[in-house]
């Protein structure tokens, strides 16, 4: 029971978006983890580099490989899904666990969703990597943001950094405590980031309190001289055992 | 100076990506006013209900819409933004008033530009019309969150509400200052907004301080009973002086 509980809330940690919550099992999965593996397109792994990855975006993608090598980091894959019946299973199994009693999402009108930020065509919106340091709790998303993203003419909306900002401290949490919510989001914007540019967007777990994990993170251009952005957020841990 | 100025901010207010901001000129504006309001198409007020509204939607803005009768209320149209010389020249404008000495975007890249919340076609991302009232400096936004804003399956992404909890702060900061920049957003994220519901984002300018603008805002189910997300932000206005 635990385990394929276990296996699930690794199986949804990429359905809430986040990437390398889910990888291809290496061997075919039991029936239990078989049900929500399914839900995601494995063929795809939509966060490795692409034509419309920028000069810096590639430097820096390939610096974090090299930084692989040795095992310290690890780069996170990101599978998206498709099965809207097991989508739909996963969220009448989410909804157990979460502050909620709104009425679910019907089923016609699941058939049209996507990730927010996998929406977006190659190059236009969010483009994004993401590398895990397991020994340092740490987080690292280059994250190049597209010309349909503009707040201000010539510059990132603020959402989307905050987008960008709680995907980031959200994979941290996942990736040391399984299925989360974001409690608490609180973002510094010191200066606009430019439509088109490179960021690196560092997060760290500070600590944890039971089931409350405390992230912070800094959002800094690739020469790392100009600070965008520094954020602080908390994360609830959702009970595993609730309903199942 | 000081009315070409305050012309200028009044239009750029649009051009950040919120609603109300611009408005088409009453009578033929002068050749400093027209350089920036060409940029918008005010053919089109996207604020307006779509067939893509939910009964939800098409009764709240009704509701509102009755309270702007006798003019305490006031809807806020949006229009969208096309001409690319005249957003460069807009973005050197905006540059120079900003902490910032990033490079700017070039208009290559610029010209696939489209404001964040206006990307996805009717009904998939953001459906919303914001309404004002200038006595109580409160600005109520009606929310209808598309498809394609999935965070966890069957429920908005984090990001997606802070995006329209920014742009919401955002435009009573405007209304109260002008052009001005978020410099902070601390969000509590109560519960997760269900898929294709509505909400609404209630904010009030609480104080100001200088330059200072102190916002809150909540954001609540249709009848109110059910809170999702409770934010304060902080806004600074930009100096019109500088540079100009």
């Amino acid at each position: 029971m635990l385990r394929s509980c276990a296996a699930r809330l690794h199986a949804l940690g990429a359905l809430r978006g986040l990437r390398g919550g889910a990888r291809p099992p290496a061997r075919s999965p039991g029936p239990a983890r078989r049900s929500l593996f399914l839900e995601a397109d494995f063929h795809k792994d939509s966060s490795l580099p692409k034509p419309s990855w920028s000069k810096d975006m590639r430097l820096l993608f390939d610096q974090f490989m090299k930084k692989c090598e040795d095992g310290s980091w690890t780069r996170l894959p990101f599978y998206n899904y498709k099965s809207i019946q097991n989508v739909h299973d996963s969220i009448v199994f989410i909804h157990g666990r979460l502050p909620t009693t709104a009425k679910l999402v019907d089923k016609e009108q699941l058939s049209q969703a996507q990730i927010f930020t996998e929406t977006f065509k190659d190059g236009l919106g969010f483009e994004y990597v993401m590398f895990y340091n397991d020994v340092e709790k740490r987080t690292v998303c280059l994250f190049q943001g597209g010309p349909h993203l503009q707040g201000m003419p010539g510059f990132l909306h603020g959402g989307a950094v905050a987008t960008m900002i709680d995907a980031t401290v959200g994979m941290s949490a996942m990736k040391a405590e399984g299925l989360v919510m974001t409690a608490n989001l609180n973002i510094n914007f010191k200066r606009p980031v430019p439509l088109c540019s490179v960021v690196v967007i560092n997060s760290q777990l500070d600590k944890t309190e039971g089931r409350k994990l405390f992230i912070s993170c800094d959002v800094r251009s690739v020469d790392e001289t100009t600070l965008y952005s520094e954020a602080t957020s908390l994360f609830i841990k959702l009970d595993p055992k609730k309903n199942s």
